[in-house]
């Protein structure tokens, strides 16, 4: 019997979508408007979910408390108010689409879960796009 | 083939997290605000899902009528407007987290859709705090 | 390792829900105000998912770009603005229930998705009512 | 001492924007796809503000309850899944653009609101597009 | 020149509404399932407004860091997950409908902005209901 | 009889906010991460109403078709995808606040509407920060 526990939280931050190996005309074919060499933003909508059994004890699969502050150490304190692409490690040599984010967000906080609790990250980049990644 | 139909609802009800096999100080330690003797409360945004084949007939997995009025009587009419811990038979003995209530939700729904159909509910206890149980 | 992306589109359109096999009358009891014979209508929201895995190159499971070329040309160009029963092949002979719409739209669009790709398909009728379909 | 309450509704239709004094051609070039002879449809938002002084009694300025059966009576009940153009007399004559909509919602309104309250209309045709009247 | 800054920010709490100073029968009348007294609760989205002119120096009205400070202090830590009626001074003796509860907010954060500032005040107590007080 | 007519609509920019008039210090004490030299950013949702008399040909106060191309040339294609401090001409000398920004707004629409209709202009940078200003 396992439930899922969601929690949504937000970063915004700059960002520059290309391949360092393509040309820039290549770049600029494949990537338009997003490969602008002085950035753009956007206002990431994150929602980090859970899933596991009920603790009898408490009631909780996990304590929503736990997961916000996992989120703020890991993600948000990394990335929000920051250029994705100059300001973090992750993305030096990783070209930051909403894809990537959200599968490298899931690899960040996956060692802080249990191992016997389910991770999903969705990742919303603007209110019509976003992404969903499980592992 | 199968087509998933789902329906939103919403009830205000006060609630307190509490074990009442533990001390105050434990409960409050771990259910902190949440633990308010004199209770607190929200908006639940609920969403009831159900899964199964189109009749061919009405074009219907269910007819949204008679979800919305399943979910009136089972869930709105006991738990909107109440105090969940004082005022229902189902937490009596059971701490009213979100996880909780959506199991019992889930339950209460289950008996009155038939067998074929599969059954799943989502509970926003805020924008930002969801769960989700599939039985 | 494999990600889902989702766009979100909208289309307005009128439509009348019968079964041009029944009575007046039994189209009147099953679908009540639905029935208007002088058609009323909706803003469709409709969300677009397409699973696969990430293509190094770019960062991408599908360009935002192409899917929503693809969402425009065979859903909003053929939808938007018209009456469903009235103006478009799809529905001469089918209800337009929010679950058919759904599944019309799933085979609208798969032939124009690489076969490597999974696709959901989810239609909210109304802010409360909303259907989805995974083929 | 003025405050300000106010109460959400939706209702679904159909509708055809076109001046009968004008060419079909003439009518296609102003209005556009809103000119389709087959109508097509919305759900309206709709926001019902009361402006007045809080009854010392109760703490209201209106009853939300009234409010809401006033909008059930004079306006859900007139234009929910109805054809504005077809199945109402307000639009017989009058072009149901968002503007004259909110305007006609206005006028149904005012004379079941005390003369000291002030009353404001505003009218989401779409997501994106909604219009304000307040008399 | 004037430009109107505003910031949301929420609070969950439970409430009864009735006038100690009519009966039981009156109060189940007038105000309903509000009456319960065990308390509903509800999610209380609020929205402070605050206009001036720019600061040349910061091209701030006010900075939003403060605005969400000031809210915190006097609204948030006040009202969070608290019972309005029995947690807190404002609601001893006053009725805490909606429209109360947005005036003596407006009379809390006044005194702690400059007097050449406009202030308003929305509360939301549901999603379709709220009301908006300016003093 | 006046109606206000609002368009919604969005652009995603890279900004920073500092006075290059101060030291680094000073810039980081009042705008904290907000003056990364690195840039973050911002979906910004940006509403824009006209108010003025009902056209009785039309029955239309501004075209929404003219509404939304106007914005598309003098908003979105201007701030859609940039740095709004290095790509754009209105914020080489400003701080790019979301104060001044929807100042910067109002007065490049202001020129292309007609003197009769008033203009106000809602500019969210969040969800939870918005501004306005109606000139």
């Amino acid at each position: 019997m396992k439930v899922t526990v969601s929690r949504k939280a937000q970063f915004n931050a700059a960002h520059r979508l290309y391949n360092p190996n393509w040309s820039f005309e290549k770049n600029d074919e494949v990537f338009g408007k997003c490969n602008n060499p002085n950035y753009h933003g956007h206002n990431y909508q994150l929602i980090v979910s859970v899933k596991g059994t009920i603790d009898p004890e408490t009631g909780y699969v996990i304590d929503m408390k736990d997961l916000k502050a996992l989120i703020k150490e890991h993600v948000e304190d990394v990335f929000d108010h920051r250029n994705l692409n100059l300001d973090t490690e992750d993305f030096k040599e990783l070209n930051p689409t909403a894809e990537n984010i959200a599968v490298v967000i899931w690899n960040k906080l996956r060692p802080h879960l249990k191992s016997e609790l389910e991770l999903k990250v969705v990742l919303y980049e603007t209110e019509r796009n976003f992404v969903e990644f499980e592992g």
